[in-house]
């Protein structure tokens, strides 16, 4: 994990800002031998994409995802396969928009990269957040709809918990409901009070933060590494290296400060099946950094968008005060787009710790 | 970042269990030069080391580390400095007494490495814990003393903000109080209450968990690379590596998911001596993944100790239910000694930033 | 270094396949503010490109190279400069000419990645040697370019210095020959003895091998690492990257074995000018794997290309005894291609150590 | 492998100068449960180890390894098992003579690190050449000892096949005779000339280049990886790493450049009992840099030692004009000792590979 790839031996480096020709990725250490199809990448693309709904950005990129390298189409089946070599991804960007940026140009927006990448290379793409823009997670999605292939019977969903204040009921949880709302809900009861609460925000030009909750089943137990490779370790960067996201947590989270040990206690027994059993999930699925066949369990908080049409006060590069504002297409909820880039960043850790372990512990 | 070494250029690797004859680590791609002192490694092993308070474990471990390697003792001025090469530091393992496992050894203790342990490596060292022993974190407190160094003008501090259900009064704030308490809380009106609170847990033999804050002033701005290899990326990931931490948030954290654009949005004035201001800190000192010039702030949870005298439901290795509890000593809130380790880790996850930014972009 | 990248902070990964739509790298890590143009990328390909003179293989590539991504075009001058961002590069591949690949399909050729990429993955690209063709040095070529351009002051060139038994002449050695000849020899008079030669291999559809040197000047000293990041143990590993190179030497090389110390050692005086100046450069500008100053010298042999118009003996899928005769456009001496190939790989262990050094010690 | 790392799942780190109270390494990432014993590895050191023959230096280190970490000893069998855990070794320094450094403590020594390193760190560790004395190879050593145990059925053994321009007769090759002599060498009627020849070079203070040949049998088929993880590659920057190595190559190496293609095609048949049978190893067991199952074949040149007798010119620190002579026990042919550091180098590159293959492909 350095620069612009994740991961050690399923390994993922993206490449593109969100106003030049294309975004692409390169996915290298992938296994010969797994049937994909350009059709199960796009559909995980689908749902990442904009314009879906009122509460996400207008802009409309069809994110059609072509593949330029490292599979082999069977020429009996047309079946595609894997070859082990590197998987090469494009995406070419078609909602390039001549656009006036005259008013960013010089000017720092607060939370956004302007400041901190022009202190860094001393050259600042204005358009469109250059290489900061979240277009880049569409990448991360593509590559995911692989990843998720590489563990044999792992299950990655996703939901969005909390917009605001308003958090779900976890009583009435069912993933059947997540992909019948825009939100990515697993509450139905919660759909028509964000509705409005969402409503709201997106009329007066202004954003709130989320909650996105990631689960992976079927897990196998062993994935991980002490001491510094540890798969909720790994988990925590992946999510962290989302656009706007500022906090990771793993099971009971920040929530587990006001456990005692006993509360916290994962106790174990045996089911009627006589197969261990464990009676609760606090350690959301990882001990000691090591997965434990309990599901794995990752929450993460993305900030609310910071492009708004209140403006907010900021200097220019000249060293000026001044004011800035966001005009355009924005999302209100950034964290509504972010439910499928978050399950792409776990299958691309388990993946990637899958693989790891393969190699030193072999398939035992 | 992989198994057990942490960092691309300033690296550290750890090894050694806690009931072998030491434990150790190296510590490669120091700049050549910097020179150290080992009291100064020493002072800060002693903040992290047990038995200083009722409030810790009782165990005995005087922690004097040695230097083995990696530095050149000038002949006139007898000072130490760094040579460039590896620098190798070990500490004896004196306080293994020889303890009765018998009840340990076949059974699963909760919320320990034992289960998951056992299904990666198919063998387990039942001993103490063996590498998922906290006595790892010595040699991160020791390696964190040179990072801190590596860095010209970077200050990094830790306190504790949280016990159970009881927070700092942030209002009180100072610096100064961390380390005139058992707690390295920087609220003295803390204290009394964490004492009485801690007081109970500890006498009947539970355990609570707890927050941490890690703030590091004079962080240039510049630091961290898009988009897998950000800051605050590494920071979750070195935070998430220490062990019994069940979650990490930077600035505003968890609490951004509540905010509105506007509220979030960390504005920027020019302050009376011309130079740029931000008015607040939501971002935590990053943006994009790129360090600001602000404070870097990072929080993390520790969940309590898994070891508490309250019997709790297990299996053992034979598949047959029964219940274990752990005597012996042991920390009432493993937080506490956390604060020194999750400095170190941000001076290890900085000092790495700070070579690799300056390998890109030179000394600008 | 692992599967498809090279380099550690200077990083270049590729992908593509001889015969899928185009081949394509990714450089992640390049300094940001290098003023590149298209066109001096081009004209390093143009080196490289086939079907020049009668000695390269008479396939069609005009290898026409875009940028994708990494860089960003001053809006007053036109000049693009690099961002630090990842650069994506792209070659369309246009010579796919639909081939009858029935008699190689099931065959193993020998000298080729059929049967080890058989063992290895299970599967196997037939078309065109897949992942294993030598057309995926273009990319190192163009990344080669931009290498380059890091390390200020660097001049790469390299020469071809023997086909066969055929050796040049050091005597000749002339820099400004070796683009005045079809080989990039340096040696005027070996062009005819050569030309003569490799007709004959030529007409009779056999190969033969070669060796080329390379040299780096303006090398600053100090780049390379002990023990395991030695500068010439990463160019080694870099010229034993190219297809068909089977051995490689620094300085004096495989001749030292037969020189004594005295013989061996490259004594320094005072030149005129009060510098150091080393007598001899046996050491080939590396001293206990780090750069003293003097030009890095490096030498490669390149094997016969392995298609030819004699029948070998082979087996194929089946464990059916078989032959096999490589019909078709192929290089006499692939060795010849190999030069430009060299250079660029050369300048990406340079490049990648020049930033690894400034990340540990800083620009002193 | 970067800095003093080398290998991705199987890693070797070591440290230690040659002067300090110690030398060691951490091998992490080596498979839980493989039995090991201190004698087997004390074994190769012994090999190693100076002073058992007039060839080799003077000097007596005893070399006596200690494991600190990383196995586990069965209670009942009293077997050591490795646990997958870092398994950290050391070894004391005990011939630390206190020696008067004076002469050479200011100039350069032709051939050795005190140029080069001056220049990388602005420091020089002037005693006993510090992180550049081969001393560091024993921690190779050592480490390939359980290298070679993570690799089912390998078998990787070295011989020297030239001193001087003295080369062994390959017709009367015989492992058995290896270690039946203080050369290793595998032709026992090389012994007396080269007695003869090296007696003469040591008695006048000189030294002398020597070449090393290391095969491995029994790699598995598919190690290795395109296109710069190759499985040759790796191997030459291993050997590459090794002190005072000029040059690597793999089967036929720097010959191929003279062949052929048609006498370079390792040419299969299949065999009496059915199995694919290669007529020749010109590709050295490696086909498009993965192993094909034949013997892996590599040849490394060792220069001669740079401390000699016979004054060389140099300069000093101040830049002054002066001469340098080595007093004290030097090796005549470093290259003999060589031999078993090479063998450990082939083991760690192969055991890696081993390993990144389970993880990308599995147990196939």
């Amino acid at each position: 994990m350095s620069h612009n790839t994740f991961g050690h031996l399923f390994r993922l480096t993206t490449w593109g800002e969100s106003h030049g020709p294309a975004i692409g990725c390169v996915i290298d250490g992938c296994p010969a031998g797994i049937p994909i199809t350009l059709q199960e990448i796009q559909n995980y693309l689908d749902k990442r994409r904009p314009g879906q709904s009122r509460f996400t950005t207008q802009r409309q990129e069809p994110d059609q995802v072509r593949i330029l390298s490292g599979t082999f189409e069977n020429e009996n089946t047309g079946e595609l396969v894997t070859t082990g070599h590197p998987i090469s991804l494009i995406i070419d960007n078609v909602d390039q928009r001549s656009k006036d940026y005259s008013d960013i140009k010089s000017k720092y927006r607060p939370g956004h990269a302007d400041w901190s990448y022009q202190k860094k290379y001393g050259i600042r793409d204005y358009r469109g957040g250059g290489r900061s823009s979240a277009r880049e997670t569409a990448m991360r999605v593509a590559a995911g709809a692989i990843a998720r292939k590489v563990v044999p019977g792992i299950k990655i969903r996703g939901a969005l918990v909390q917009i605001g204040n308003l958090e779900i009921d976890r009583a009435n949880w069912d993933w059947n409901e997540v992909d019948q709302n825009p939100f990515f809900s697993p509450d139905k009861s919660s759909v028509q009070p964000w509705s409005d609460y969402l409503d709201g925000i997106r009329k007066s030009g202004s954003s709130i933060g989320a909650v996105i909750e990631v689960v992976a089943d079927g897990v196998p137990a062993g994935l991980g590494a002490p001491v510094y490779g540890k798969l909720d370790q790994d988990i925590a960067a992946a999510m962290m290296s989302i656009n706007a996201v500022k906090g990771v947590e793993i099971g009971a989270g920040f929530a587990s400060a006001k456990l005692t040990g006993e509360e916290n206690a994962d106790e174990i027994r045996i089911d009627k099946n006589g197969n261990p059993e464990f009676l609760s999930n606090n350690a959301g699925g990882v001990l000691a950094g090591v997965s434990s066949g309990q599901p794995i369990v990752a929450r993460f908080v993305v900030k609310p968008t910071s492009s708004i049409l209140t403006p907010r006060k900021t200097i220019d590069e000249d060293g000026k005060e001044t004011e800035i504002m966001t005009k355009g297409r924005h999302d209100p909820c950034v964290g509504i787009r972010a439910v499928p880039v978050g399950e792409a960043m776990m299958a691309l850790a388990i993946a990637d710790h899958y693989l790891r372990h393969r190699g030193q512990m072999g398939e035992k």
